[in-house]
């Protein structure tokens, strides 16, 4: 094993540096894992632009990267079920007690869960990088090692879509076609939706979300008004959507998606906006809108790649950037400044694959 | 059967009427009802008071009263489970189409459905009442016509508790001591509530709330602030609610439902404050919190009627007034100005028991 | 409309004739429909050769067929969501009664519920057929006739894998792959199972499968025991199903999908067989398997005509082979001996089109 | 600490025997703990007559004991929630692995679950005992240690209460009024069922059920038929009971169970029979009566605990014998014999209180 363990670390706001780590031994429940591709995301790209997102704040330097997928170079003395060289997903966040929520099948709101490139743990943009060997998960050979890290924004789109009880015949409003928006259409489709109406400002984020199967596609102005927006969605689907899954975080999103919302249906909120949001409650509340958020997620890599194995999914189209992992100062730009859908790093020298 | 039919009437804002209507004819799924005891809620002297309540507004003389059980008196040609003489509780709400809302156990949120004084549709405050038979539900002999009106109170209680999730171990913030607050309280503990935290800002509404027990009061004051009123909540109970049923509407109130719930619990809106609200809802998002609002009920009566026939639930603390129907007005006054907790008329001129 | 109502009527076992009845006339809640497609069920052809399905006994002529679509021509006085020349699919089951299991949304279980062709109702096997307006779906313009028919064998798999709670990434077997095992891999497909096992004795019936969707099937021969079938499927698989739906009603079969699914899974039983099964209860038991069954269906119509108006559910292939209605006989001698998978009776002289 | 540590050792069928061991030294993740009180359970007895439980068979010695409360002694250096002098109940089951079960918040499913007096595992019955710090609760003040030991057999009545989803109005049947059937009563009532029915073949078992709050008591004769029985009970209701707790293990009370029950109700099965069950499946299918096992219990002892505290549920009047463990013996013995409901074995010799 070559002794650098080139790493992209966030010293401080603003302050992105790839630097030289030393290669980490894995504990004995560990692995040690090759990277071979990282996605950015928008999270990373706040980090270094802000030094933080809500209480979440950069206090030393951390590496970046939070999906990813490489391959095990070596085990930890009581791990089991994988062995070198198998290529794995990394599920970033690994609860660290065994607290109620926890046991009850909920870890990622137990508060003191560990998530790469969450302050102040280390991310995983980087040669090698050791984790939970529980939270790596095999990938079978038709699942490339992009896809194995696409698992973790697509987890966003399962927890989402599960969290909302889409199922066969439901009907979704889908608000921001950013990746986040995607990758809940791809899964709202592969769970049974009859039809997903999916909104954004730009028209080339909509086209995006047609290829990938939208039903309607609906350009947003600012200053629409919620409730007319409402209208034309419900006018577009013939009744109601029974379901909105809300990417945007901006208030007037938020309330367009209450408003849209069939009686007895569900509301997502995944977007984050300001900590205060002014919403029409009494509309939700009295006609059994329920409002459910989400935070991560939990108990997906196994169906995400069981989706993706078999084909049902295709989230391919949305790596849109590669760039080798020396270069990623310009990946984080290309994403900073909103060009395509996902830059992908290639961590390994030697197979920039796919 | 005597002729006349002392009707309570509103015939426009402030103007409440004893009229004489005639007796109505059961139609064939009907029943005919001599009324015995009609509970005054607030909707009906917010009607009184207001002329409407959101987008209901009255438009024409509209009798008042929904919590209401009475006497069959005579039966509609296709009515079968029902005969004269049955004592029963009326269910005010009746689905008037078989739509998607109906046929999936929710009729409740069916946009046509029939509801006793809301207008247009009369209520049941009066000597003889026809209403569906579906909808009206027998007696045991141990149960009491007031308890059989109680049901309707009761039922608000049965259906934010159930749509919050209470069960064993379950412990719950409720948001307001009065009459929905209460029913709220008996039904969490008959649910399996460990502990019950009970707020209100008047210690003499707390009190009622101890005699049928909640475990804590929090005198709350204006001006107190959702995250310091949190965690005086947390440190009454040792941790966070799993559950919060918010009965007051009131906007500071819903930031405290929220602050205070546990990661993965649930906010359930009962109380009903101005159209939009402010709410910290990244705060609800990120910890996966549920706000679920409720309308009405459904499915409740059985439950309820089983629960009183049971002994395990006792409403009957709550009637703390009785007026004749000849008083209704008198019996109005008293409910609009906050005395006691349930005010309930007495229809039947022979038989003016609970 | 013309005067004769031609119809397959089964006067007792054995007894099928066509013969002309009078057009009824529709109630104020009913539509009279000219029927266009009325698939063949096995259930029909049980009738005709025994009289009779479990408790359900012929005692007097009646019209077989429930798997139907056709033409609205007249509506009763008080039917507002249809009117003439709407193209509709017919559920075939009308709750009677608003008991507690309509009104909580479980219509199908309700005893007193009307249901085409299971005595002593008369089925839709005619020219022209009333029934309630309120059990009659629009058809949108992109879904055929017979697709509108399908809808009910389709409805049996819809109701089979919500109850057996199929979701993303689920891994499904199938017991028995004739028509309900051939709608259930559709439904189980579309509802987001990433593989699907079927079983069957006859290799032809899996090559169906195939073409469907299957991605696996396991041909079984009569004497292959329950747990060396179970242990194929999870060597297929990788690991056991989280769900095995039971369409054979075998006993041998019924064990096999109790060994076969993975702990904390469903086992769901469509087929049916003896009245007592011997069964590895314990096994199912400790290891949390639940059984549970299914009862014709409810709420399904909806959902399934919306998949199939979004072409994410193809039935089509499913029909393989038409009888105008006067061959009625030979259709149902068709339908008696196996061949092909379903068998369409065109009800309409005018249009045999699907 | 004192040197020796009395234990209770099942050396093979037959050949129990109270032998000092070495106090043991916990692991940084454990606790050790001075037992306090350990109830006997049937399947403690069951080993020792048989040697074996199902696939569970007893290939050396084993201490037995896993309903068991005691003081924590000493932690591991990770140990962060408890320290010594804390008062706990031990949930006998700790998972070895991060599976699939434990991740989605079923431990109780794991196959490589740590289960005390399970072979090979050792129990607790003895007076110095580590356990996994994680599953050790602490008591409130005013929970005995007695009733901390009871929190197991509690568990089970809650974890099948659970899965049949007992609430506010169900009506229950429980078939066996042993210790097993005694706790699912409690449960039953403190999730809020109205009426309980609970059968028995020794009167004197009902008659504590009766103390314990059942509303009605069957004596069932050897040779009662199950549709009969299945009559009688909805005779005592008035209905069919909603959920039926099935705790013999007797075929036949499996058969009345099923048709005991409502449609679209639950049957529990926690009692275990022989491997092969003959049972009316089609009965239960049509009627869409689900059949769910139960194993063991997960997440139960903080929702125990908390109703304890509250003393909504009381399970004071199980405990009819009490023996000092250097009396085990004598102790098992009584419990063979089936006399009163609970022995309960006392192990610090200065504090033999409840």
């Amino acid at each position: 094993m070559e002794q650098d363990n080139l790493s992209v670390v966030l010293h401080s706001k603003g302050d992105l540096r790839l630097e030289k780590r030393p290669v980490p031994e894995p504990g004995p429940n560990e692995v040690l894992l090759q990277m071979h591709s990282v996605g950015i995301c928008g999270s990373d790209v706040h980090y270094w632009q802000h030094g933080s997102i809500g209480d979440f704040v950069l206090t030393k330097p951390m590496v970046l990267g939070h999906e990813a997928a490489g391959r095990v170079v070596k085990v930890g003395s009581a791990v089991k079920h994988l062995q070198a060289g198998d290529r794995v997903a990394v599920e970033p966040t690994v609860p660290r007690e065994m607290d109620e929520f926890f046991k009850s099948g909920r870890y990622n709101l137990s508060p003191t869960i560990f998530c790469c490139a969450t302050p102040p743990d280390d991310g995983s943009l980087c040669r090698y990088y050791t984790h939970s060997a529980n939270f790596c998960y095999k990938l079978p050979d038709n699942v490339t090692f992009e896809e194995g890290s696409l698992v973790e924004p697509l987890s966003v789109g399962i927890h989402a879509c599960r969290r909302a009880g889409v199922t066969l015949g439901s009907t979704v409003l889908i608000c921001g076609a950013g990746p986040i928006g995607l990758v809940s259409l791809l899964v709202a489709k592969a769970m049974g939706a009859s039809q997903v109406v999916i909104t954004d400002l730009f028209p080339e984020r909509l086209a995006m979300a047609k290829v990938l199967g939208a039903d309607f596609q609906l350009t947003v102005k600012q200053g629409d008004g919620p409730q007319q927006l409402a209208k034309r969605v419900e006018g577009l689907l013939g009744a109601q959507p029974h379901i909105t899954i809300e990417c945007t975080g901006v208030e007037s999103s938020i309330q367009t998606a209450i408003y849209a919302t069939r009686s007895g249906g569900v509301v997502v909120v995944v977007g984050l906006g300001s900590e205060m949001a002014t919403i029409p409650l009494i509309n939700a509340a009295t006609r059994e809108v329920d409002i459910r958020g989400v935070f991560r997620y939990c108990n997906t890599w196994p169906m995400a790649i069981a989706m993706l194995a078999s084909g049902k999914v295709n989230v391919k189209p949305l790596v849109t950037h590669r760039f080798p992992l020396e270069q990623a100062v310009q990946a984080f730009e290309t994403t900073r400044q909103g060009l395509g859908i996902k830059v992908m790093l290639k961590c390994d020298q030697n197979d920039q694959n796919p």
